[in-house]
C-alpha cells in the first residue's frame, strides 16, 4: 500500500532509497507487509525514483509471488546487486524501530552512505487506511463480532477461563483467522489486572473480562467485553454503567481535527474520583499491528479520516475487580463508525459449576 | 536462566550493566524471556554486581509476579530511577539485535555512557541448555511426537492442506500449546517450496510435506515428516530413501567438538549430484526461538553438550516435488539424542477424495 507515496516523501527529503529488511526475527516486518504485501525473509528496496523490489531467499518464493512485487532471489553477493541497482546512494532511509544496531553495522560496511531514520515517514502512511484496507478491516470486524457473540452466547457452558480461551481459539480456526494477541479471559479478582493470563481455576462470581481480537488478511481487531458471573450488586451495576457511559461519551466526543490526547483527558475526567483506577491509555491505533505506533507515541496525533483505533476505558481495583469495554472505531468521511456491534448491556451468566 | 553467568561475563568485560527492553513490538523479547522468565513489556536491568530487576507497567503485574524477579512498576521518571540504581554507569550493554536505533537514541539522552553490544554474550548462554530447559524440551518433544503421529494416523480423512493445518491447530489447543511457527502442509508440486502456505485445494498425488512445531512453556520444537499420497514410483521411493539416508547419516556423524559447518558440508556431499537441490541449511538451533542464532550466524559453531538443534535435509525440484525430513536433536553427556520418535518409513496414504 502507498509505496508511491513513500517514494514521493523520499524524493522530498532527498533520500535516495529506503531499505527495509527482515532477516533476524521469526516474525514478519510490519512495514514490509504493509508496503509490499510481503511476509517472508529478505529485503525491500524502495528507490526514490525507480521501481521498488524485493530480494529474498528461494524458499520464500511463494510469499514473493503473492506480493506481486518485482523481486530478485538472494544469492551470494546479493548486497553487491542491491548496491549496483541503487548506484551509489548517498542517503539511505532505514527503519530505526525495526532496524537493529547489528544490521546498521553490517550495512555500513557495504554502503558509504548516510543512514537516516524513515520509520516515521512509513508509519505516518499507515495511520490512515486506504479503501482496500477498509474493506478488509470491515470484514475482520464482522468475523470478530460473530465470534464474541457466540462466545457470550455459550458462556454458561464454560467452567474455567481456559475453557473460554479454547472456545475462542477454535472459533478462530473455524473462521480461518488467527488471534491477534494473547487472549485475555479474567474472572473473579483477575480482571483487576489488564493483562491477565487465563487460568485453569473455576470461573468465579463477579466481572469477567474477555479481551480478544483476530488477524484477518493481515489486519487486526481488538475487542473487550465484560460479562458478570452471578448477580451483580447495585454498586457493581453502577461501576459497570460508569465505564460504559465513559466509553459511549468518549466515542461521541470523537471529532476530526481534535488531538487524541484531548479524548484521553476527557475520559480521565469523566471517571471523576475513579480516574486513578483507569491505569492505561484510552486506546491505541490498529492495523497491520494490534498496537500501531501513531497514538502510542504521539499524544498530539490529530484524529483524521481513515483512522482505525480502539476506545477502551477500564477501571481496575487491585485484588477486587476490574471492568473494561473496548470497541474498534473507524473514521470515515467525517463520521465515527463503531465497528464493534456486540451488545454492551451487562450480560449476567450462571455458568455450569456456579 | 543463567543470569548470574551473564553478570560474570559483564564483570569480565568491564560492563557496568546490561539493559534489555521490550516496549516497541507486540512480541516478547526472547532474551528477557530467557534471562528473567518475563514476557511482558518493560525493561530488564542486569547490573554487573547487584541484583537484577525488571521495570514494567502495572498492567503486566502478573507477568512480573510469574517471573519471580525483583521489580519496580513503571512510573513517570522511571528512567531516573534506573539511572539512580545503576549509579552513573560508564559502559552499558545493549542487545544490538533486539535493540533498535530508535531506542539507542532515546537512551543516549538519559545515559552519558558507552553502549556496547552484548547480544552475543547473552545468546552464547542460550546455546547450551540447562537441566530445567532440558526437562521442558523433552516434554515438548513428547507432545509434538504425539500430535504428528495422530496427524499421520488421521491423514486419510483430510481433503485439503488446510484440513491438515486445522487438525494440527486443534491438537495444539487440546494440548494447551501454541504452534511455534506458521504450519507448512505442502502437497502435489508445492513441497518444492520449503515455505509453502497451506491451501484450500484438494490434496494431490505425490509427496506431502508437513512441517510443524509447538511452543511449550516457552520452548520450541520443529519437526518435518513427508508422507506420500497415492502409490510412489520406484524413482520417488529412491528419492525419499536418499533424503532419509542423508538425514540418518548426518545424525550418526554428529560428534562433540566438530564444527556445525562440517555436518552441513557432509550432507551436501552425500546428496551427490542432487546437492544443488538441497537449497537450505542442514538445520538450525532451537530453544526459546524456533530459529536460534548460534548456528544461523556462525557456521563455525562447535557442537557441544546441551545443544538442541534440527537436522533437516531436503530435496526440492521446482514445479515437480519436494521432500524434507526433520528431527530435533539434543546432545546430552556426549550422546546424540534424537527427540523425534515419529517413524520415518515412507507412509503411503489414500485420502478421501483421491
Amino acid at each position: 500500500m502507498k509505496i508511491k507515496e513513500l517514494q514521493k516523501k523520499l524524493r522530498e527529503k532527498g533520500i535516495d532509497a529506503a531499505l527495509l529488511y527482515n532477516m533476524e526475527t521469526n516474525e514478519e516486518n510490519p512495514n514490509m507487509r504493509y508496503l509490499a504485501n510481503y511476509k517472508g525473509y529478505g529485503f525491500l528496496i524502495v528507490p526514490a525514483k525507480k521501481r521498488p523490489f524485493l530480494v529474498a531467499p528461494l524458499m520464500d518464493i511463494e510469499y514473493l509471488l503473492k506480493s506481486g512485487m518485482k523481486f530478485y532471489l538472494m544469492k551470494k553477493n546479493f548486497m553487491e546487486k542491491i548496491k549496483k541497482k541503487l548506484r551509489n546512494p548517498r542517503k539511505i532511509g532505514v527503519e530505526a524501530r525495526n532496524f537493529s544496531i547489528f544490521a546498521l553495522k553490517k550495512f555500513r560496511k557495504h554502503f558509504k552512505a548516510k543512514f537516516i531514520d524513515v520509520s516515521e515517514l512509513i508509519e505516518e502512511l499507515r495511520i490512515t487506511k486506504t479503501k482496500e484496507e477498509i474493506k478488509i478491516i470491515k470484514e475482520a470486524s464482522g468475523i470478530t463480532n460473530g465470534i464474541i457473540n457466540r462466545c457470550i452466547g455459550n458462556f454458561g457452558k464454560f467452567r474455567t477461563e481456559k475453557d473460554v480461551e479454547r472456545f475462542l481459539k477454535i472459533e478462530c480456526i473455524k473462521n480461518n483467522v488467527e488471534p491477534s494477541f494473547n487472549i485475555i479471559v479474567a474472572s473473579g479478582i483477575s480482571p483487576a489486572t489488564p493483562h491477565h493470563i487465563p487460568s485453569n481455576k473455576p470461573l468465579r462470581r463477579g466481572f469477567c473480562v474477555i479481551d480478544f481480537g483476530i488477524r484477518y488478511k493481515g489486519y487486526c481487531t481488538d475487542v473487550t467485553r465484560t460479562v458478570f458471573i452471578g448477580s451483580p450488586s447495585e454498586k457493581e451495576k453502577r461501576m459497570y454503567s460508569l465505564v460504559l457511559s465513559v466509553q459511549e461519551k468518549a466515542i461521541e466526543k470523537i471529532k476530526i481535527g481534535m488531538n487524541y490526547s484531548e479524548l484521553d483527558d476527557f475520559a480521565k475526567k469523566e471517571f471523576g474520583k475513579y480516574a486513578k483506577r483507569f491505569i492505561h491509555s484510552l486506546g491505541h491505533g490498529l492495523g497491520i499491528e494490534v498496537h500501531e505506533s501513531s497514538m502510542l507515541y504521539d499524544k498530539n496525533q490529530k484524529i483524521e479520516n481513515g483512522m482505525y483505533f480502539t476506545i477502551e476505558p477500564g477501571l481496575y481495583f487491585p485484588l477486587r475487580f476490574g471492568i473494561r469495554i473496548e470497541d474498534d472505531i473507524f473514521i470515515h468521511r467525517g463520521k465515527v463508525i463503531d465497528l464493534t456491534t456486540v451488545s454492551k448491556q451487562l450480560v449476567c451468566i450462571k455458568p455450569k459449576n456456579f
